[in-house]
């Protein structure tokens, strides 16, 4: 993609008429989807995306389930300020240091130029640990476990929708312990619910565990993060979860009586997953026909299609019976009744949507009291695609369908992420497996940051997390200097 | 309150020891509450508040009920980006006349000076209007029905939690229509619904109505809203529901073929409702002991307080069932079991937070099978503020005392309303009670801009919403120029 200067006309979304083969160009194929599904459009702003409602809707079905999780583990929502004074970023040097690259500055307001800059928040750590300093008095008002949906904006150059973008929607908790244990356990059960959500809800198999040095938050003293697998062998890190240490608590006072009498300085976390996750959705289920969602974060289970001949009246009733029974049911259904489209165009439209199951209702499965159900994740014609169901089964039948789709789409990528992780011990071997993007490489690892830089330099690879060291390593497959602990390596978006 | 300038160091949360007396001044009151129940704390740039954890479940539960509402009506959420570029700000002249006094501009990005000044969005039509010139295409693609759930900046001098602030939280409803009656028919049904949330969730009684012409929204041809009067006699508008006309069609290219084939300008409305709501709900029903929220807004319905004496094991027991029972039934409740806190304590802070109903379980209760149920919407030692209630009935027992609370904090505020609506056809007598903040003052009016003008300048209060004119209506009460219909005159904040 040809960088563009900030004062030319913004780009118009593309116009695809038709998605291309999937294996051919992962990247064209993915913006195709994701323009074709209508999941978004580019924004009139450089570098940004309109999440038009389908999308939205997935980010819907993620928030909810996010959400409900946080909460059955006692955080709460809060909501702090878009703008953040320049004076305070700058106290966690390298926090400032991380983000300073990418931000957007206000410097006029209210028709006058502003005395001092303000950054739209790239992250909130530095404006919630200011408050936190202020509610913070006793041991007895921790641990402090607060979450907040916000957009932010990182000035990014190059930009592709849901992956990278200047401006995105996210989730980032804040919280603040009264000891190092307490707060290592709240980075492990956030990373354990990224993992959870991943695997469960959005079908994506992923690697969870510890960053390496060079690739950690800026400010933080132990980063870890989800990992998946994209079909290009190229990683995607889905989420983070951050040990702050007392760095915050130190540049923004964040201290508290302890049951001692002492003043002490807190410990924080923080933890987010953005729309970023809907993008490793999209590259690991999606087909040559479009999307394929796991039932869980589809805004539509299914889909009816009435097949209307000369009984059309009929037909449509039963249509429309059907999807009020399903709805009663607690089943997330759609009935498509446009008039002016033919059923199969109506079948590439919602394939390309990704729906997992399309209900079909002819004047012929009325006499026989039984629908078809056409299941997205199977290819067309293979065994199983096409079923027929009594018409009295469908409600019982559906959630069970769901099951299976979703265990289906899961194996599927489970099998491709396992096929992809290779473990080799030969230097030459690892290099290669890096240039070509055969996946997560797996190598014992001296955990040196010159190592990774020559790695980086040489392949474009990077760690993506540690592992723990195997009793046989004992050199770095990288290097040859000693081996600390094993990594997977793998080029990443 | 003195106004700042950008370089000071920004303001702290002030620590609030005690409520002051509502009476006393309002103003002074309101922050206090606003602070002392952790509603929200001053954020650290100027002109900014933190939406703390129980400030925004109040706002969850807002949401919660406009959504479902928007989506029962057919409408889609989404998401349009934040940065708004000058070029397309400008293009509606009236718009961006009363929009860019209050624009925060970001001027550097990415370590650059930008060639175009980005405007953080101070309400979406442009940045929407743009995108659905792009999508839309043909009379079938209408109505476009789309809400946005969204941060917006504008660039106030004078600020207040809840009322004004230069960020604040909201919804915005943007549609497109085929037909001029349809537009307005959706502005309508938006400001019903708008109606009905405020009197029926908030308990806010309020009138709806057109606002005059100086009082439209910039670009506007018809703007609605719905007012709720302030304990001060002050108005608050509310919520605003807007007929653009053809507007922003023309400006931002936003046409389709219609069924005759002809190339046709849209119709849109746009529509929204901000977390001030909140802010009315506070004035309108807090007292001198905190908030006093309507049930339906409540974080939570009910605050168990355990009394533990000797018998404290079997108190604490009782209590936990007691929650586990009530949330079993789908009742918000909430135990307190700070084991630092005497129940004293305990009983004014639940005051206020507001919490509709308190139940109280001693020991001697527990024997005698029964709790103390203590209703936040009345007084101390009123009749039916503390009663007893059998422990079995508790459960189903408070949705109808819920109802009941609803009822009665709704009919406080409506007589208020009543009363301090003053319908006069005395010149002198209209100028006074406009100075004197008696409420919502109802006159015979010219509908001149020069009329609202003069009130305005002579009083400090201006039209709220326009009345049909009554048969007896010959000449303005302001001016003596010919009348056209009613309005309610007050000050406003």
């Amino acid at each position: 993609m040809r960088r563009r200067r900030d004062d030319e006309e913004p780009e118009k979304t593309p116009l695809v008429k038709e998605i291309p083969p999937k294996a051919r160009d992962l990247s064209e194929w993915y913006q195709a989807v994701c323009y074709k599904a209508q999941l978004v459009s580019l924004a009139p702003v450089r570098g940004c995306v309109v999440l038009r409602p389908y999308g939205f809707a997935l980010w819907e079905r993620l928030q909810a389930t996010l959400d409900g999780r946080f909460k059955a583990t006692g955080h709460e929502n809060a909501y702090f300020p878009l703008l953040i004074p320049e004076r305070l970023l700058s106290r966690e040097a390298e926090h400032v240091e991380g983000f300073a690259p990418e931000v957007a500055w206000v410097t006029q307001g209210g028709g006058e130029t502003l005395t001092e800059r303000l950054a739209i928040r790239p992250t909130s750590e530095v404006v919630i640990g200011t408050m936190y300093a202020e509610w913070l008095q006793s041991y007895r008002d921790l641990p402090i476990l607060i979450n907040q949906w916000a957009n932010v904006v990182r000035w990014e150059k190059r930009t592709r929708p849901f992956l990278r973008t200047l401006e995105f929607l996210w989730q980032e908790g804040h919280t603040a312990h009264a000891t190092e244990r307490e707060a290592a356990d709240e980075v492990q059960q956030m990373l354990g619910i990224y993992a959870d959500v991943a695997e469960d809800v959005v079908a994506v198999p992923v690697y969870a565990g510890e960053k390496s040095q060079s690739e950690r938050f800026a400010g933080a003293t132990h980063t870890f993060s989800i990992e998946a697998l994209m079909p290009d062998g190229r990683a995607l890190q889905a989420a983070t979860s951050h040990e702050l240490g007392q760095n915050f608590a130190r540049a923004y006072n964040i201290t508290f009586s302890a049951e001692d009498q002492t003043l002490q300085h807190a410990w924080t976390t923080s933890w987010g997953m953005s729309w970023r996750m809907i993008g490793a959705m999209i590259m690991v289920h999606g087909d040559d026909r479009g999307l394929r969602i796991p039932p869980r974060m589809a805004p539509y289970e299914a889909v009816i299609v009435p097949i209307s001949g000369t009984d059309g009246a009929d037909v449509a009733n039963a249509a429309r019976t059907l999807l009020a029974t399903l709805r009663d049911a607690g089943i997330r259904a759609k009935l498509d009744d446009r008039m002016a489209l033919r059923p199969g165009a109506k079948f590439a439209d919602w394939d390309i949507r990704g729906v997992p199951l399309r209900i079909e209702i002819g004047a012929k499965d009325l006499r026989d009291g039984v629908v078809t159900f056409v299941r997205r994740d199977r290819e067309k014609g293979e065994e199983g695609a096409k079923t027929v169901c009594p018409s009295d089964d469908v409600p019982a039948r559906i959630p069970e369908l769901m099951d299976d789709i979703q265990r289906s789409l899961y194996k599927q990528a489970r099998t491709f992420l396992i096929e992809h992780t290779i473990a080799t011990q030969d230097r030459a071997e690892f290099y290669r497996l890096c240039r070509e993007r055969a996946g997560m490489i797996e190598i014992a690892w001296c955990e040196r940051p010159e190592c990774e830089a020559h790695v980086k330099v040489e392949t474009s690879a990077t760690t993506r997390v540690l592992r723990v060291r195997h009793g046989g390593d004992t050199v770095c497959t990288a290097c040859g200097e000693p081996a600390v602990g094993r990594a997977y390596f793998a080029q990443s978006y």
